[in-house]
């Protein structure tokens, strides 16, 4: 039963919290633990604690691949387990700002000229943190150069970031992010870019600059091409925690964003969260509230909603880090317990006019997280009505639909940020990297693997194979039409039929081979 | 238990359709219909039927608003129940295009001379659809004008798209859409956008055009300030089902986008969504694999992943078109049944690499559809490897990723279509506004209202009319500072307490009121 309002003044009295230090308040007001619940939770949290310490201190924490797990020492080195490691982090933030700097005073200067633009190509964790950043702290009048993204292998998707940049290739600067080397993808999408800047008569080399592990294939690429510049991505940096590596700061250096807002943001959070204290410690407060709205096993979607437009790419961000590090089937023991937390949203008002009825209504299968942001805008704005300003209304559909929400017995958080800055994108990454940590404690899985991922991979590069045979056979074969079965017999893997018609009608639509008749299943191809 | 190869292939052989006449197929071979299931969904799905003909052919089927439901309407005029809904669908078509020409032509210009950019101003179902037209058909280098959007209440976010436009308001057209023209957050756009005008000197009213219900606020003042021109939005049009009315067509038609294919494609689809057999009827086949694969009411999540860039807002537009018409608490005969079906997603293979982590191997509350676009691209690409495209790629991990959800039981089905056409955009929404029609009636909801969205802005109101009291009380009695909790009772308010606690942080965050001491709810305000 949803408490009355006096109630919930005197809920929200105990469980609303500033954490001035980190820039940031939450409010569990609309959380409705039950009596008792926080006491049950004291030793599995002091257990998330200490694992959390232990991680922080250098231990194994990704037992699959054998790494560390140091995405807190990028913003305090001197956490860093190893001297040498502490230098590598510090010189490469002082390489970033350097070389952002040399490019914004023409020093490193493109083919065209100074560098206007700049293309990041990356994908997944090399793509998500950048685009978040570049959406949440630029300015189109203020940056220093304006940020494009391949992030993809749709070659329709890459011509028509190319189109944007026609004519200003010579001006536009490539950061391909890839901490494997190996993403096919940014493969792809690098190999694209660097045909349109020959195309375009210019030198992708004098226009390019590696984010990526040392020694990897794009770290050979760039140094046998003799490219601009190299930074280095470590193995115990995870693809969705490296928003505060190289990967995320060189883009957002060279769009001329504040990089030491974040990293001081970020380093604030993690030393509030560090605090192994329930009260003092908004990371393991949204870790509780997790495990009581999803009965520790993902029950519930968590719906993530800022009421600013520059959050928006926030819940993108966010289903990668969230879903990719508690999305497991195992636990700890080897058990198989598919864990999990499903993340969406886009942003406040706007959403509340794509699905705030079923929120209200529909299917129970959430909990909301709000973000509100209280300062509105730069400078001074109109009023829209006497007293009232646009800013007022957007507070007010927050306000209308938390509490339309929880009268209907529909639970949620609200986190609070003065205004979007380089802290406070710094403090929501590191409040969710850290709450993500001790969830995973108490469910007890590893958050610092993503072993599901590679199946979807091999199986693609099966089917790339199954092609190659394909169009072999078709075209040494020009005389003869195959349905897809047809080819799989000839092919003597009749399994493959299935695939094979994919992969021949693809081929079709393209102009690589020919449709000759039939239709669905039974359509004939030739070479 | 999932199939082996061979038997994927047999069932693909008898649940792989094409719909040559809507321009697509689907594929149901990964979803598990359990022996008999069909069967027992004949009479049901006979009733859907009957009831959407009966709704197209003029029936009141939003009874809460005693109104018609008549989307299908816009795009086969001759199927309106009167010959004045006929002729005033089909004249709005002519206008739309012909004011569009005029546009182009210059012969409607702004006070900077010919439009090269027009501003959309619109919330909910007056921007997704849109922004997911703008999007999937848009292209930098042929569009007419550029679009951009206000899509919400956010001071900042207004701003940022006016930085955008410095220089060029006065060749920006701007489209104000809102159907009942009272609409908060599109008001408040219109008078950001009104002031930006006049403070460059410019005048609103020769900038602006209106898509609205006749006689509606937005209208009259339209009429009162002499807009360039006002386009209507009837009644028995839905929001979240107007994208080919004015609302989507004109938009599309003024950034030079193909609208005689977006109608003809929704119309194809259409007519063969029309036909009372499953076997032909690709809407009839999606509702049952939705009714199956969520136990009829929304147990699973739908996560909508197009592998094509042009697609990535297609879940945006669908958490619109789904989550609203389905997300209701009562049924037909007023039983509680809290129905709905959640939609996220945003485009493969991006999405692999956030979170497919956790659909292969965590919670087990989603299903999947894959929309697979065949053609690549435009013109010509390179290969990456040889014999091998980017497009090769994308191919290939839509078709692992599908395999390696199957493999672990993660159910799925494939929407394919052969490139994105204006043709394809409007069978894609053409079947899944009948999609939604057909499951409405199958789990025996209203589609078409929605009563649920009222609550959060009613409660927006509350707070407002809340701000005013606090602000005249703080500012005629400059002398006392105030916590919110005096200021409750001071009003004689003490249930609002919170609110104030809220309102008052985000005046003072934006220097309207000043803090003058304490912290958190302790925190003294003062006028």
């Amino acid at each position: 039963m949803p408490l009355s309002k006096a109630a919930l003044w005197a809920r929200f009295q105990q469980t609303y919290t500033e954490f001035p230090a980190a820039g940031l308040a939450l409010d569990l007001s609309r959380v409705d633990f039950p009596d008792g619940f926080l006491s049950t939770m004291e030793t599995p949290l002091k257990q998330a604690f200490a694992a959390m310490e232990a991680l922080e201190k250098g231990a194994i924490a990704n037992p699959d691949e054998q790494r560390m797990v140091g995405h807190y020492w990028l913003r305090a080195p001197a956490l860093a387990p190893t001297p040498a490691l502490r230098t590598e982090i510090e010189q490469t933030v002082e390489a970033v700002k350097a070389f952002a700097a040399d490019v914004h005073a023409g020093i490193v200067a493109g083919q065209g000229g100074t560098f206007t633009e700049v293309l990041v190509i990356g994908i997944g964790g090399s793509a998500l943190g950048p685009q978040f950043v570049a959406n949440a702290l630029g300015q189109p009048t203020t940056d220093r150069l304006t940020p494009h993204f391949f992030d993809n292998t749709d070659p329709d998707g890459l011509d028509r970031v190319l189109a944007r940049l026609d004519g200003r290739l010579g001006r536009t600067l490539c950061v391909v992010i890839s901490k494997s080397g190996g993403t096919p993808e940014t493969r792809n999408g690098m190999l694209e870019a660097a045909a349109a800047y020959a195309d375009a008569g210019l030198v992708f080399a004098k226009h390019a600059v590696a984010v990526t592990g040392a020694g990897s294939n794009l770290d050979k690429t760039a140094v046998a091409e003799g490219w601009l510049r190299r930074f280095p991505m470590w193995d115990w940096v995870g693809g969705r925690t490296s928003v505060t590596s190289a990967v995320g700061l060189l883009p957002a250096a060279l769009q001329g964003l504040d990089i030491a807002g974040i990293l001081e943001g970020a380093r604030a959070c993690d030393a509030q969260t560090r605090v192994a204290d329930l009260k003092q410690n908004p990371a393991a407060q949204l870790a509780l509230a997790w495990y009581f709205l999803g009965e520790g096993r993902g029950s519930k979607d968590m719906v993530v909603l800022p009421y600013k437009d520059r959050l928006e790419l926030f819940s993108r961000y966010l289903q990668q880090l969230v879903m990719e590090s508690l999305g497991k089937e195992l636990d700890l023991d080897g058990r198989v317990v598919n864990q999990g937390l499903a993340v969406y949203g886009n942003k406040g008002s706007t959403d509340q006019h794509a699905y705030v009825q079923q929120l209200r209504e529909g299917v129970l299968n959430f909990f909301a997280v709000f973000i509100e942001v209280l300062s509105d805008r730069n400078g001074s704005g109109i009023e829209v009505e006497p007293g009232v300003t646009s800013g007022d209304y957007l507070s007010g559909f927050f306000l209308g639909t938390r509490d339309a929400l929880y009268e209907k017995g529909r639970q949620s958080l609200t986190i609070t940020v003065d205004r979007v800055t380089g802290q406070t994108v710094g403090a929501l990454i590191a409040l969710f990297e850290r709450a993500v940590g001790l969830y995973a404690s108490l469910v007890r899985i590893n958050a610092y693997h993503q072993p599901g991922v590679e199946a979807g991979k091999k199986a693609a590069s099966v089917v790339l194979a199954l092609q190659r045979k394909a169009v072999d056979r078709l075209k040494h074969d020009t005389a003869t039409a195959y349905t897809a079965g047809d080819l799989a017999a000839a092919l003597g893997t009749p399994d493959a039929a299935e695939a094979l018609f994919k992969i021949l009608s693809h081929l079709a639509a393209n102009g690589r081979i020919t449709r000759t008749g039939g239709a669905g299943v039974a359509t004939q191809f030739r070479g």
